[in-house]
């Protein structure tokens, strides 16, 4: 060992001790008599002093002591002077009597700090440096708290932790597959999972009733911002479950990292049904740490001659509590924001509830003062509240409203960091109709169950039939999503009849799947949690960038290492591949 | 709930209680008046029982029970005439009052049970039906939990999980990699780790000084028995630390995983230099379970006329305790097995020690019983053993020995699954010369220390140079592997020129590594598990592929889910790839 203690640890009960630190110089401080020296390590810093006076020698070789050097440093812990109370390790500092520089360091190209100079770019190439930041390093130690909690609690309920294979075969459906060539079976190749979902139902027919895996996942998609080609999902699945004993297991599995990582009791989680999260908040993701849930005035703001909400399918509006005050530029924002292309809202009707009971609108033309006052009511609006209202066609409406909410939400500090909401949202739609190529797609995958009730739906109107699927949200970020899936042969049949293919195309598509479903599958249904935005989320942060320790950037690039790269010759004549020039 | 217990649950305890189970039809028995049927799930079996007097309809159904039916059934749990105390549950059974189907089964292509009647092959490609049978259920469950005490271990000593990336850059060293081509940019790849090598060690200059992953790992090679194309690594590095610092903490580790999942308290794990476990064993492995160490006869044995010992460099032989027995034809088969072209020796001289005190050799024409006595001497034989002697070229004689030595622990049952013997093997070469290319090559990478001491032989003989390098072995298998770093940008500039490349092609090379240890490299070290060895040893098997959930087969291929395999055109197009038909 190259050190005694760390450079957090040291406190007052140490003082008189000889200790051997070795770590990082943050910064150093030449004040002439004294050189302080801020030693650092994962776990603190603590102040070295050299004294001209005793150690000419050594304080002389602790002023060239560049940022970021390594070193190794012996000396007698002594109580300091000034206490800084804001540092662990601030009441006390070392007195050194010995230096050992273990290795130099070039200048950093950005400072390493809490508030770095560096700009996204640079710190990216320089991840390694980056990753010394107390910011990162404290999301690094969250993710790891994280993925223990979750090991040793899904354990303790008898889940096992089951590694399925990264090799595995390309489908057809669903996203974009990375794929890897096979060397020995030249024209062939393996594909990395997007998710070991069809491997988990496969350990349900194997019997492994309770299994989970913390596990990376590949999407060769065109990248968003914040999104990236290989994430990771906390992946589970149960067999003889409803959905009840789904929902409560993982309530449970959420309580519990809140209550072990943030100390917070998020006691019950609501349940809204997807159709209710579209009605009143456009989303099937609502923000629930804010109320202003959707008003629908349709039925009585028609026929006073204002045509675009005599014209429109939907008139819905959110009243914005205490903020009559909004000025008429704040409002023009707010309109100019709806008026967005990628929000695309026609215009925006606003009503202001003043202070002194007076109702004041963006449609006084053809509304009177007892027309609001109407609408005031249906919103539950008092003097002080501003109401805001879009009209159109339904679901775009309901959409653009959305993100109105959501503006206003932010606007008006309602969407507190620190602040934790979850909501299961139930009941999602089980197909997804297509214009393109006029035909019904599977929303979730076509082993999801529709619910019991809505099967006999299926022979009449595919667009009512819910399906048996659930997502958990929080602070309006899907965290995890799953369902119960089909057990039965003939539903099964049945689903596949409706999706327009063949008890033949479907085992041609799903192959090994559907084979062993002939051998005894049980009830089973599932869930995933997408691991680095519930990281993020817990971490108070949007960037689930930062909770990676090694990150792509939106192109799909580690400009650290410099990949994806050129391959050698020799490589790509092993796997038989030529590029077209 | 489909269920209010588990098969494996219920006691004279639950005597009087209705409960409800479900699970696998295991097999069932038609008594005439009664029917049972074992009900299987993860947890256990369950007897069934059907009273054609009371329930002639429920009895009925259940006669038509498939074997590997799904079923649900709710009964009440009575004492059982006859009891069977080999089972958990044997002193009860459920006497049913109702039975559902809840899926029927296919008859499965192979029996569930511990001994199956399934070969290979076809297990393989029922996977998810042979991991219904116990032995592959329990070799799950001892992998689960030895991820699970790993983690909570190595966290308990402030060790971080943290995930590094798969989809990484392609480096020409080392073994082959699978590589995965770019969508975006086209004739690019990515390649899939071989092991998080450079990453990790990226985190110990970023001062994440105790690091360690439960990571998949994979490498293209041509595929022998018992290898996988992918395979799993509990992967570690620490920083500010020496070898005596990494050996202590994961034996530590070692330790609490014996204790742990074995009762087993294997207590000190001695340690063993490469040249001594070479000149006494053959192996860099050595199993320690039996003696049966190389005694080295080259200087007593020449001069006798015996031409093939008066040429050899080495002559080398062990001593077999007790089996002077052997006869004639066992000591031929002996013969046979070390002439084998795998093993390559050109014969066997052997001396048997009597009971009597005689002493009978292969080569009595040459010695005299007192030449042999001296022998015998040497080998600290006594009447009753054995003596096997080898002769030649030194290296391949000792590896030839080496093989003669476990054959003789084989046949005499002296490596015993249920023993377990731990070896740390220290000090190994730091360089391999290539004959092929004249070169010398890093034994294990170009970033691994060599001794302190050894620095100076590196300008005067480098096959004298030893690493700072360690493996453990369990029973003649390596389970893990490493070395303490170069961190001193002197000793690598070093290394680099004695392996015969510039600074600027080890940028080429190792690139961001390189660059990142001009920023404050600080001295590490670390090691690697082999998780699937590990896990087979501890469950008292040679094959690694019972102990994986989905393996591939010796052909790379994934024979249940047919992988690799053809992909879509769109795909290849999407790539930009051609192959030549």
């Amino acid at each position: 060992m190259y050190r005694t203690h760390t450079c957090g640890e040291l406190r007052p009960a140490h003082i008189g001790q000889t200790v051997t630190l070795a770590g990082w110089v943050q910064r150093s401080r030449d004040l002439g008599g004294m050189t302080f020296v801020d030693l650092r390590d994962r776990y603190g810093i603590t102040q070295l002093a050299f004294n001209m006076e005793v150690h000419p020698e050594l304080c002389e070789q602790a002023r060239k002591l560049g940022r970021e050097f390594v070193i190794q440093v012996t000396g007698t812990v002594v109580e300091r002077t000034s206490k800084n109370y804001q540092m662990d390790t601030g009441e006390i500092e070392v007195v050194a009597s010995s230096l050992t520089i273990l290795n130099a360091s070039l200048t950093p190209p950005f400072t390493i700090e809490e508030q770095t100079d560096g700009g996204d770019e640079l710190r990216m190439k320089y991840r390694y440096l980056d990753l010394r930041r107390p910011t990162l390093k404290n999301n690094l130690i969250l993710r790891h708290k994280m993925a223990l909690e979750t090991r040793n609690y899904l354990s303790s309920l008898g889940f096992m932790e089951i590694e399925t294979p990264f090799l595995i075969k390309s489908t057809p459906e669903g996203a974009r597959d990375f794929v890897v060539p096979s060397r020995i079976h030249h024209g062939e190749f393996y594909a990395l999972p997007q998710s070991p979902q069809t491997f988990k139902q496969l350990l349900m027919v194997s019997g492994y009733d309770r299994y989970f895996q913390i596990v990376r996942c590949f999407r060769d998609e065109d990248l968003r911002a914040d999104r990236q080609p290989e994430f990771t999902q906390i992946d589970c699945e149960m067999s003889f479950v409803e959905r009840q004993d789904i929902l409560q297991t993982f309530e449970g599995l959420t309580k519990h990292l809140f209550k072990t990582i943030k100390g917070i009791d998020i006691g019950e989680v609501p349940r809204m049904s997807y159709d209710d999260a579209m009605k009143y908040y456009g989303s099937d993701k609502p923000d629930i740490r804010f109320d202003m849930k959707f008003v629908e005035l349709t039925d009585i703001v028609k026929g006073k001659g204002f045509s675009v909400f005599d014209t429109a399918e939907l008139v819905v509006g959110i009243c914005a509590k205490g903020a009559a005050g909004y000025t008429r530029k704040q409002l023009d924002e707010l309109t100019e924001f709806v008026k967005k292309p990628q929000i695309g809202a026609k215009g925006l009707v606003y009503v202001r509830y003043n202070a002194d009971g007076t109702l004041k609108s963006s449609v006084d033309k053809f509304y009177t003062e007892e027309h609001l006052k109407d609408w005031a009511h249906h919103f539950g609006a008092v003097p002080g509240d501003l109401m805001l209202i879009l009209a159109g066609e339904k679901d775009k409406t309901r959409k653009q409203l959305n993100e109105l909410r959501l503006e206003m939400g932010n606007q008006l500090g309602l969407r507190k960091k620190d602040e934790y909401k979850l909501l299961w949202v139930l009941d999602f739609p089980m197909f997804e109709y297509n214009e393109e190529d006029g035909r019904y797609y599977a929303m979730h995958h076509p082993f999801t169950s529709p619910k019991k009730e809505d099967i006999p739906l299926m022979d009449s109107n595919l667009a009512l039939v819910k399906a048996n699927a659930y997502d958990l949200v929080l602070n309006g970020s899907e965290i995890a999503g799953g369902s119960i899936r089909i057990h039965d042969k003939k539903l099964q049949a049945k689903v596949f009849e409706v999706l327009g293919f063949t008890r033949d195309e479907a085992v041609e598509k799903f192959g090994f799947l559907m084979n062993a479903f002939e051998y005894g599958a049980p009830p089973h249904g599932g869930i995933a949690f997408g691991f680095d935005r519930l990281c993020a989320l817990m971490g108070g942060s949007d960037s689930i960038r930062d909770f990676i320790a090694f990150p792509k950037n939106n192109a799909g690039r580690d400009t650290m290492i410099d990949s994806p790269s050129s391959i050698d010759p020799l490589q790509l004549k092993e796997l038989g591949i030529y590029f077209n020039k």
